[in-house]
């Protein structure tokens, strides 16, 4: 009799996750990533930063199973799945499954407006963030080269959209750079010059945090130099700059750091979703009627015991993917399967160097014990000794000297092939 | 009495080493480069086979010089120089100079077929390695994906062309992937269907080493599983693979590393220049009736006391740096300065992990100690503290676990703007 399969959609977190608890079992494992590599989204931003590089923070999904015969990798792109035929079509072949679980993320959404896309980049890979990265430092090399003080100003102004972990550490990162580190490096442009603003449609950052965690964060974003702009919502981008909450700021740097949606993959899989597009799953991550067929991470809209929606944050995607393996390694029938459960281990955010809140099982943490606390959490988290080690050098070597480590413009050359 | 300016074209090795000098001096010093790095060349290699990040062997210029208040840095490409009026023309402006030094590298030459350039890329910039790297993994992915034994063959041949030192260290970096390390990675293809080819036209590799150094070369290229071939010219190269020394090869990884020809704006200055198009200069390096105006480098032709041209290596392009550096601090009128004369404290080139071959002063080193002595000369000589133990630390761990660190595949996405 031959081995059952399971094919896994996506090398994130949920995905990863899944097939680590799967190595070494007695299914045939697939995985199915875009990218021939994990990586540990926590601190995208810091590579769009300069401060960490790619390969600190991201490995090849190949290496992570090299010692396991059951798990093979696939490049590509999943574009359909048949659940009656139970199939997935991926670089034009057909692969057979018993079960799948589909971990492929999450986009982002720009509120009915994709042509805003192109002024305003967003966060979600490596290639996005070397992308956001070299818009940086070719706008602050713009600067120093112009004469006129007036044209500076929006190669000098940065926009962050998006208040929620991702948008505040980025504007946290980038307002070091304009006000504290790299802004040194040049001679013509000064600190004084660079604005920072940060763009949040609700009335606080960090909506998932108590009102005093958020309270805390953006009196350090403003000591920071950030100029936060609450109940502001987006009306318009284009090259120019940015209206929200009714204001025009003029940048050539604007960073999107909202609204997230599903995938198409998910869209096409015909199941209840809800206004995310994030896909509505049975208490056991199913969807309805296909026992074997699991949605997880960002991409599942799934609730707590209290009844509030799951964030999409790596914890939920790993806990998710690390269930839906052992659900499958018991060949559990679904009508005795334990619903999932998410254990909340706390949540955390960084706002610049030394500076952090958390909220831990109850227990609020501000400032530089907050920060300590992140910083190890996530060198823990970090897939590999390898990356551990490197992160950490990174971190220790900017803590002390202020320098970020990697601003570096490589230039993304077109080439015909 | 305003400071005299000396401009430097150039922010690699020589360059550099004249910046050095220079700062802290009563010169006012403008370093124009077409990125915003310090490339540390003979480690671009290692980019190329995922084995260091970018970030460890480039440095931003604008850092090296931060604190230096007379040294002045612009992002650009000069486009002309006017030897009379004194000016250097980039990014629009004409910037006025009482001294120049030229050291804008060497491109790579084609032998009179540019359209070769699109199949087999050169290796000269961090963009140039970065996307020779993609497209290596890329084969790799594209092979592992192929059912058809006969199809996969060029997409697991690899084609160096050029047996100098940068060619032989990328066909042992190379090998090592394709035989020993990366290839463990994948499930379907294995090493002995992978082949590694150096095409060389001259009879021997390494033609500046001694006969018994290259052939020793030579052998341990060949226990990588290299297959060397002499003699070979290249009669063409197609999407589908190399013809040299009669011989079609089918290949979709070719990598140049052969032919230097020099910088247009070397040419457009009107010196005399030799075949490979290197600029004539002086014995103090300046041209022909301009005593302020410099050539060092890959740019300039410049013969040792015993006639032979000096190779376009690192190290000349330093002590040129620094010579053209100590004859403007001096002031020296062109009537009373010395000859530049090139201290060779040796050269030296490695074969994968281990091996290499020196020629230092005579004496002539193989194997193990060989490598040792390149190891420590390469990081000695890397600009930064912190750049050395990077590069250390990706060395060792490699030497230990025998794992590229980099291999990521990054997407380098067109993006429309």
């Amino acid at each position: 009799m031959s081995k059952k399969r399971v094919i896994i959609i996506g090398g994130g977190f949920g995905g990863l996750s899944a097939a680590l608890k799967l190595k070494d079992s007695d299914f045939e494992i697939t995985i199915i990533d875009k990218t021939n590599h994990h990586l540990f989204q926590p601190l995208l931003y810091q590579v769009a930063a300069a401060a960490l590089s790619p390969g600190d923070i991201a490995m090849p999904i190949r290496a992570v199973f090299r010692n396991y015969k059951n798990v093979h990798i696939i490049l590509g792109e999943a574009y359909s799945v048949d659940k009656d035929n139970k199939t997935v079509s991926v670089n034009g072949s057909n692969i057979k499954l018993d079960y799948l679980i589909l971990a492929p993320g999450s986009r982002h959404s720009y509120f009915g407006k994709p042509e805003w896309e192109k002024f305003a980049p967003g966060l979600k890979t490596l290639d996005d963030a070397l992308y956001i990265r070299e818009k940086i430092l070719l706008s602050l090399e713009e600067a120093e080269k112009i004469d006129n003080k007036d044209l500076v100003k929006k190669y000098l102004t940065f926009v962050i959209i998006g208040g929620g972990p991702t948008g505040v550490e980025l504007a946290g990162a980038i307002a070091e750079i304009a006000k504290q580190t790299m802004i040194k490096d040049y001679k013509r442009i000064n600190k004084s010059q660079t604005k920072i603003y940060l763009v949040e449609g609700l009335s606080k950052i960090l909506p998932a945090y108590p009102n005093d965690l958020s309270d805390r964060a953006k009196k350090d974003l403003e000591n920071l130099g950030v100029v936060v702009k609450l109940n502001s919502r987006v009306s318009e981008i284009t090259s120019e700059g940015v209206t929200a909450g009714g204001e025009f700021i003029e940048s050539k740097n604007i960073i999107w750091a909202a609204g997230n949606q599903v995938m198409p993959l998910i869209k096409s899989l015909g199941v209840e979703t809800d206004s995310a597009g994030r896909a509505i799953v049975n208490p056991d991550l199913t969807i309805k009627n296909y026992p074997n067929i699991f949605i997880i991470g960002d991409a599942a809209a799934v609730k707590d015991s209290t009844g509030n929606l799951l964030p999409g944050i790596a914890p939920v995607a790993m806990q998710q993917g690390a269930y839906a393996a052992k659900i499958i390694l018991r060949h559990e029938l679904s009508s005795s399967r334990p619903p999932f459960e998410y254990l909340d281990k706390g949540i955390i955010a960084t706002i610049g160097k030394a500076k952090a809140v958390a909220l831990i099982k109850g227990l609020k943490l501000k400032g530089f014990v907050a920060w300590v606390t992140w910083s190890v959490v996530h060198i823990f988290y970090l897939i590999s000794f390898r990356n551990r080690f490197r992160v950490m050098a990174e971190w220790i070597w900017y803590y002390f000297t202020k320098r970020q480590g990697i601003r570096l413009i490589v230039g993304r050359s077109k080439r015909t092939e």
